[in-house]
C-alpha cells in the first residue's frame, strides 16, 4: 500500500509582518518545515507555529535558511561549508528546543531557498548539513530533492532521508525541476498532478517535460503554502491521493528511506 | 568543606571582531556562560567556544541576552514576558545544540547584561526565563544574583538554582551590588577580594558598604574575563581559596542549592 | 483661510513582506512619513515609496525608528541622547539620499513609534532628535505631538515644526492622546471627527474627554494607513475639510509654524 | 610634478567592538574610506570616525559594501543590479548625511570587499553603483581598481574616477592583483614597495609577476590599516614618495582623473 508524506513550508511571518496561511495548510499536510529566524521567522512565530503543528498533530520540521531575512534566503551566499554546519546547528537546535519546550519533539530539517537548492547541486555544501543534523540527533529525517547531492549526503552521514517530489512542477531529463522561467515549469490541472504523484508512486520513476523516464523515491511531496488556491490544490491532491488508496503520513511514523 | 563554582562569559566575539580572552580565562574557571548570538557570538564563536569549553572541562552554560549587537545586550529593552520566553528558548536551544553536537552537554543558563539586572529586580521577567529554561530541561541549573528575583523565580519554576556571588564588587545593605559610578564600587585588592569570598562561604553573609550584614549564598562566583589584569586576579583568587581548603567546581557536578 | 497637512506612515513593508496600502493613502495625503529601515523598510522599499510619492507630488518625510525590526519601533529603547542623535542622522541621511536620487526633496522629519511617545514627553530625547535633524539641514521641517516637548525642542533647535493634530483619537486634559486601553481612546464617527478637527482649526483648542479645552496647533493631520477602512476615513474628512473651505496641503508649501 | 592620494578604510569598529587603529592612519592618509554600517561601522563609529577625518583634514568617503556584519562584507552575495542601486544610495546616503551634519562634506566612494571585486569584474554591478553614485551627486569621486570595469563604469556615469593602485601587492598580466593564496602576492619591502609606485607614477605602468607591462593609472593608493605595521609602512612609503618629490593629496583637491 503506498504511503507517502506531504510537507509545506511555515512559520514565515516575522514580527508585526503575516506571511502564509499556516493554520490552514495545517489541515492538508502531515510534515511542518518551521522557518528558523534566519530567512523568515521569529522566536514568537517559531513557538506559536511549532505549537499549532503539535496541536494538528503534524511532524515538526526545522527550516534553516541562508541568515537573510532581507532576501528571504533566495538569494546565494557564498558560505564555506564550516559556515554551513555552523549556522544549521543553530537554527535546527533553536527549533528543536520550542518543539520540546512545547511538548513535541524534531522531527525533520528541510533546508530553504538558495541553501536547499545550491546544496542540491553541491556535494560539500549537502554533507556540511548532513554532518550537522547528525550531530544534534541522527534520528533526524533528511529532506532532500530525490536524487539530488541532499540525498547523497544524508546516506553518507548515516540518517534516514526522505526524498522530495512535486505534484506541481514539471522534471527535466536529470531530474531537476524545470526552471519556473520556462513556460512547461507548472502543472496547474489537478488531474495531471495526481496522475504525476500516482506514477511516482507506482513506479518510481516520473516522465520529464521531454519524455525520458527519470527514477525518483516519492517519500515526501512538497505542498506550496504561499500562493493563492494552494489549499484548494493540495486538498485536491489529497483527497485524490486517498480515494485511491494512498496513506498520507509523516516519514517519522512510517520511514520511507 | 567548603565547594564553589567560577564562572565567566565567554564567546563573545563577532564574525572578525576579537572579544575576550577565552582561551586563558577558562583555565581559571569551572563554568563558562557562552554568548548565544544575540547581544555577542556568531554561530562559528558559538561552536569554537563550545568546543574549547569541552576540551578544557569546563561546564558549558547558555548565555542569552537581548537581541542587541550594537548596544551589546546592556541597554534595557521593554519586552513582555512572552518574549522574553520566546528570545530564551530560541537562544538557550542553539547554544544546547552545539553543546550536543561537540559531544558535551548543557549544564546552566546564566542570563547577560541587561536582561540580567532586570530579571534581578523584576519578577515577571525572571518568572519568564525561568519558565523557557525549565521548558527546555529541567535538569538545567539557573545561575542568579544572591537574593535576587531570579532566584526567587528559579525556585518557583523547580530549578536548581546558583546564586552567583562576587570577589571584586561591593556590596549594599539590600544585597544589591554598589552601582560602578560609586568609588567605593570595586574590589581590586586581591587579599580583600577573597576575605570576602572566605566570609561569604563561612558566614554565608557578607559585609555591605555601610557595614551591614547581607545574607547569600556563594554557589558560583563571577570572574571577569575582559579587563585587562582579570586572567591574573582570577588566578589569584582562585590559589588562595584552593590554600584555604575550597574546592572550586561545577554546581552541575555538587550541585549547591 | 484655514489650511492644513495630511500625513500618514509609508514605505513599511520589509523584503517579500507586505504592509500598508501606499499607493492608495497617497491619493489622500500631502506629506509622507517614510520609514528608514530600522524599525521597518529596506533600501528597495524605500526608492519604490520615494518614487511614488514624487509622482504623486506627495512631500517626502523621513520616518526614523528605533533599531528594532521585530518590534516594529514599538517597544521603548534605552538610549543615550547621543545614540539618539547618531541613529537619526544615519537614518534620515539614507531617506534624504534616495529623495534627491529620484529628483525630489526631503522635506520633513517624523519620529516613529516608542521614539515618538518618548520624545513627545523626554526633552533630552527630543533635544537629539532636533540636533541630528538641524544638522543635517535647517529647511526640513519637524513634525511633532502639538504641545509636546518635540515641539518645544525643534523650537530650541531653530527649526520649523508642523504641530500634529488627530482627527481619530481623544484627547486628555494635559494634551496627551487617551491611550488606546481606554474605551474613549478613538473616534470612529466622521462627522465627529470632522467636528473636532474644524474645532481645531477655527479655535485652536480642542475638547477633551474630560470637557476641558486644551490648546492644540494644528499644522498637520495624522492620517492612519495600516487600518482597514483608513483611507475611506481620509477620503471622508478630507472631503468634509474642503467643502468647509480648508485647505490641504504640505507645510512645505506654506509653513504652518 | 607627479601627485598621488593616499586612502584607507576606516570606521570599521561596531559597538563594543574595535577594529583598526583609525587616529594613527589618518596621519598617514589624505583619503578616508568610512564603513556605512552593512558590511561593518554603526550610527556612533560613522560619526566618530568623520569627526576624527574632518580634524584631521582627511576627505571623507563613503565605503558601502554587501549586507553581512558577520562576514564583514567578503562574502560575495547574489544581488540584481537594482539591488546593488538601492544599498548603494542607503549608504552613501547615511555617511554623506554624518559629513554635513559634522561640518565636512563627502568627496569621494569606493566600494568594499566584496563588492568591490565582483564590480570590478561585472560591468552590470559597476554601473549600478555608479548611477547609485551620480544619482546622490555628480560632483562625487569614484574609486575603483585602475584598469578595471569600475573605471569603465565611472566614465559611461560621467563621475570623475580615481584609479586605486597597490604599494604592497604584485599584479598579474591583466592587471588584476595577484591572489593572496599565492606566495608572490605581497610586497613587504618598503625599497620595493616605493619603487613599484614611482614607477607607476613616471611610466603609467606597472610590471606583472610574470614580467609583462600593464598599463595603470595612479591616482589613488591603497594603505591597509588593519595589519601590525600598517602605520609604519604607510609612513616610510610617504616618507619615500614626498623625498622624491611626490605630492600626496586627496583628488577632491587636484582631480585626478
Amino acid at each position: 500500500m503506498p504511503t507517502i508524506d506531504f510537507n509545506s513550508d511555515m512559520g514565515e511571518s516575522f514580527g508585526v509582518y503575516r506571511l502564509g496561511a499556516d493554520r490552514e495548510v495545517l489541515r492538508h499536510v502531515t510534515s511542518a518545515n518551521i522557518a528558523c529566524g534566519f530567512h523568515a521567522g521569529d522566536p514568537r512565530t517559531i513557538r506559536a507555529t511549532v505549537h499549532a503543528a503539535v496541536e494538528a498533530n503534524v511532524a515538526i520540521g526545522a527550516h534553516p535558511g541562508y541568515h537573510d531575512l532581507q532576501g528571504f534566503g533566495r538569494r546565494p551566499m557564498q558560505l564555506s561549508p564550516d559556515e554551513i554546519y555552523d549556522i544549521t546547528v543553530y537554527q535546527v537546535g533553536a527549533v528543536k528546543a520550542f518543539a520540546e519546550a512545547c511538548g513535541g519533539r524534531l522531527a525533520h530539517v528541510k533546508a530553504h531557498g538558495a541553501l536547499y537548492n545550491v546544496a542540491a547541486r553541491d556535494h560539500d555544501v549537502a554533507r556540511a548539513l548532513c554532518a550537522a543534523v547528525r550531530d544534534i540527533d541522527r534520528d533526524l529525517i533528511f529532506f532532500g530533492l530525490s536524487g539530488s547531492k541532499l540525498v547523497d549526503a544524508a546516506r553518507e552521514a548515516g540518517l534516514r532521508c526522505a526524498q522530495e517530489v512535486f505534484a506541481d512542477r514539471t522534471y527535466q531529463d536529470d531530474g531537476a525541476l524545470t526552471p519556473r522561467g520556462d513556460p512547461r515549469a507548472m502543472i496547474t490541472n489537478v488531474d495531471e498532478a495526481v496522475e504525476q504523484v500516482m506514477t511516482m508512486l507506482e513506479c518510481k520513476r516520473v516522465r520529464s517535460v521531454n519524455g525520458a523516464w527519470v527514477d525518483v523515491q516519492p517519500d515526501t511531496l512538497c505542498i506550496h503554502g504561499d500562493q493563492p488556491g494552494a489549499a484548494a490544490f493540495a486538498a485536491a491532491v489529497s483527497g485524490a491521493l486517498r480515494a485511491a488508496g494512498v496513506t498520507i503520513q509523516a516519514p517519522g511514523i512510517s520511514p520511507q528511506a
